[in-house]
């Protein structure tokens, strides 16, 4: 009898049970500025299950360039103005960690949240 | 001794303990319109736990019609331009569920969490 | 052999591995001003773990006072127009709880989830 096999398979069944995303997270991150002149990237914050591999297409709408940092996963992405970048990453590790603009520390994002 | 019921009810106590909350997730999502013509429903990412009973009350302040899905769900709303709609739905598999409007797929949402 | 001990041990590895932030959460969230007049707190949601402390630094972009209230941490804070204000507490408890603007009902925020 192999415990671990059979570990592993009734993980992946409960994975497909969790519907057909598992395993895979796809987000399209826009930059935007409020009337006050406040810059956010929307959704600001992500959530992930540990192992997922994570594609992000980050689209600034605004004319300077943008930062995108997720230190924890060693991403750290700068969008010209108007421009779109993707960025892609395997959450090997569960936890909360802090999403960023490397450029400008007023400049509001989130966190990424990676699930156990 | 019966063993599944003491576990059915210290899984009760439990969420008991953890707010007058569980159980419910109660949300007003509001479908916004930046500056740069970026269309937002805020909040753009929701968090239910496995069984929860979810309440989404959808208020578009755009003067167009614009959809909310979450698949998984099987949610798909449509709400005509200035007006409101509610979708209720039961949270029942847990996981991480894109949310999107399967009218524009520019629209900015997120993700439903299900917690286990 | 103190097998309590070990299991602490391993707990407090896998915190440390799971980057800097693990056991604090430390975010910027800031109050815009949408061209609807909607107003939000943005980020509107928050992920902590069950026993981090929680930093949350309240900006009010708009000339009126504001509030953000996160009942079941018992706060509750009132922001005046142009200012800024902190609160802190201990996430002891694990959850999905509602995060409120205690003067406006229609003020868009979020939920704060606390994981095990």
């Amino acid at each position: 009898m192999n415990w671990p096999v059979l570990a592993v398979g009734a993980a992946l069944l409960g994975r497909a049970a969790g519907g057909a995303e598992a395993g895979e997270v796809d987000l399209t991150i826009v930059n935007v500025v409020t009337p006050q002149d406040v810059k956010i990237w929307e959704p600001t914050s992500i959530t992930a299950k540990k192992g997922d591999r994570v594609t992000l297409r980050l689209i600034n709408k605004h004319a300077d360039e943008h930062g995108y940092e997720i230190a924890a996963f060693g991403v750290k992405e700068v969008v010209a103005g108007d421009k779109t970048a993707t960025v892609t990453f395997t959450a090997d590790k569960a936890g909360v960690f802090p999403i960023k603009c490397q450029l400008h520390p007023a400049h509001v994002v989130g966190q990424l949240t990676v699930l156990e």
